[in-house]
């Protein structure tokens, strides 16, 4: 058994008051809905919390103006996709005005940028993907590869450290059309290289599409200047947008007019209401907007960017680093000790806002803990993820978060 | 200026009193929010109105479900695709269980219908659409099309009467792997013969699409007994499931191993959280989902559903025809004299819950209706479009909406 902190001569640096008293976002805790304050909810990065603004303006939408407005309430909803989208491209990704737009799931956006991309890269027959990347990403390059033809090589990455830049390099050549990969990793939260893996990509030709699903609203992006052509990414994650709202997606100014969407939809015809006989597609990044736009989910994620920007992606990224750090200095004292590992980079650079703690009970460890009032995720094999959404977790939650596990694990 | 129906003698035929005394849907018009009484709303084809129970289960989603149960709603929220779906089966569509899924825009649907369609014909160069269909259907079968190198033969159908069987029977041979349509014409109503034309397509070993976006919650369908292949459908008319809510799809049993649905999402795996290397897809019509399923949007079309359920499809018919027979029946009383034609089918069996008015001077009237608080849809060139929705539309609205459309023609 550790010894409790307690026992410790001098101040104890485990000690979460210090650090929660100092926390410069600690007020944002109070701007979502918190309903069962006991409950140590470490799941933020499957579904964030429910801002408060966002329930009220749920509320208004459905009432005052699905409700009233009817029809009339489309003369400002149908710019919704490009108006997150424009928010999400200066607040979140670090793009520029017109390169975003919200709408669809993260697996149609991939979809359609993955054959936009490999169809603007003709004559060249191989994606480069990574081989344990988030299911979707996988399974969408393998469907789109299979369907015209082209082959898939595989980064074979560290579990812990994901992919690298050379393990990226090392695959392409002028035969690569695109190199798809995930900026965090979900189960071990490691950063990718994003202008590296970007520059070499551009090198050999190739285009490259992230996915940026954990790290929207995580950590700082900064698309338009590492040059980055394509993203797709989440916001029901440090977002806040809510349970399927819809996703985003980034096709850089240049290439805009150079990718044919593969999916030609109404919406994204460059004259709505003139029915025309012909897709005329609209210009800009409208053009690759498909259905009618999701208007419920879209207001939720506009509320939910927006308490991001007002928090500033610089002080959240402090406080993520902060959070995970401390994560990591508890499971050092308390949980390796008792048989469990590390899953996340130690080095706080190249860790997302999630830490994956290894053990071989990981699935049983998993609802034990929500037995005990502690919400995380099991990632097969052997992982239990700990989300530290910057905006709602406290310190004090982690440690007491570490207490309890720690407990399972020692008396298992 | 034609005389006022007071003048005649005897009871006057086109008196709306006696009809909405004697509807018995009547009283679903309590169900809904009504936020202006006075506006006359016959635009519900375009967005049907907020159900009351609509506002209510989602404030309960959003502050109970998504801010207090927090990411263990995906326990009851995960299945409201297919659970959703069954429901429109049953009710809306005449499918059979595990027929239907919800989620998604008619455009994303539409575009993975097609594409699984024509690459299940292979050897088939040919797509068979209709030249004036919605802009949506046309768009996304011309890409399908010019992606895989197929041409598309056009049907030319009557503007009023939409495409015949025989219109499209000319155009069917060996070379034809699918033929595409809407059950009800978006601008004329016009109904097209589901039964004889899904039997032609079958003929010529076409498969065949139907795009139910106009019919859904509007007429029965009997998908199932008429043997159609494939349908899509929208859920924010006549389903009354709010703005942008997710469509459907439907996908005939004896095809859905046969098809192979071009986007590979995670949530169509076969063990989702396996997160295996390879997409095994999930059996049944659960191989055609994408991302993670839109719930807020979902359990708002769940609400809609019921609420036509509850009516019942026959009734709602026979109320759309009464409804569309007096407005058929007021303009040639009213508004011809003036220079309006009506470009809806004459036919009641041939023509859906709304009623085209064509008049050169459409937009602008289109326009003046909505400052004399009467909202209707302008589609181009000529068409006023009366929206007719048999759950909150009373025939005192369509006289007076005819007699303000009446006394703009005959001061114009």
């Amino acid at each position: 058994m550790v010894s409790p902190p307690g026992s410790r001569t001098g101040p104890d640096p485990l000690d979460p008051t210090p650090l929660d008293a100092a926390d410069p976002l600690a007020g944002f805790r109070d701007r979502f809905v918190v309903a069962e304050p006991g409950l140590i909810y470490l799941d933020g990065n499957s579904l964030g919390r429910l801002p408060r603004r966002t329930g009220e303006r749920l509320e208004h939408l459905i009432h005052e103006e699905w409700g009233r407005e009817l029809i009339r309430g489309w003369d400002h909803w149908m710019d919704l996709p490009t108006r997150v989208g424009d928010r999400i491209a200066a607040a979140i990704v670090g793009a520029r005005q017109g390169e975003v737009l919200v709408g669809d799931s993260t697996t149609v956006n991939l979809f359609r940028l993955v054959g936009a991309a490999v169809d603007a890269r003709p004559g060249r027959g191989s994606i480069v993907a990574v081989r344990d990347d988030f299911p979707t990403d996988r399974y969408v390059v393998d469907g789109v590869a299979s369907a015209r033809g082209l082959s898939v090589r595989w980064v074979e990455p560290d579990p812990v450290l994901g992919p690298s830049t050379e393990g990226v390099e090392r695959l392409l050549d002028g035969d690569v059309g695109l190199v798809v990969l995930s900026l965090i990793h979900y189960r071990s939260a490691a950063i990718a290289d994003l202008p590296a893996i970007t520059d070499a990509a551009h090198e050999a030709g190739a285009l490259v599409l992230w996915d940026l699903s954990h790290a929207a609203g995580a950590i700082p992006v900064d698309l338009a200047s590492s040059g980055a052509d394509l993203a797709v990414g989440c916001t029901y994650k440090y977002l806040n947008g809510g349970p399927g709202a819809p996703a985003f997606l980034y096709v850089r100014a240049e290439l805009q007019e150079r990718l044919r969407p593969p999916i030609q939809g109404w919406i994204a015809a460059h004259d709505v209401f003139a029915m025309a006989p012909e897709w005329e597609r609209a210009p800009g990044i409208l053009g690759f907007a498909a259905g009618t736009p999701p208007v419920l989910g879209l207001v939720a994620v506009d509320e939910g960017v927006s308490l991001v920007e007002e928090a500033g992606l610089e002080a959240i990224r402090a406080k993520a680093t902060a959070l995970t750090d401390y994560a990591v200095a508890l499971h050092d004292a308390w949980l390796a000790p008792l048989g469990a590992e590390l899953g996340s980079p130690r080095d706080a650079e190249r860790r997302g806002s999630h830490v994956a703690i290894r053990h071989p009970d990981a699935e049983r460890l998993r609802a034990a803990l929500a037995d005990r009032g502690v919400i995380v995720d099991f990632r097969r094999p052997d992982v239990i993820r700990l989300g530290l959404s910057p905006l709602t977790t406290s310190f004090g939650e982690v440690r007491e978060a570490i207490v309890r596990l720690r407990d399972l694990l020692a008396t298992a």
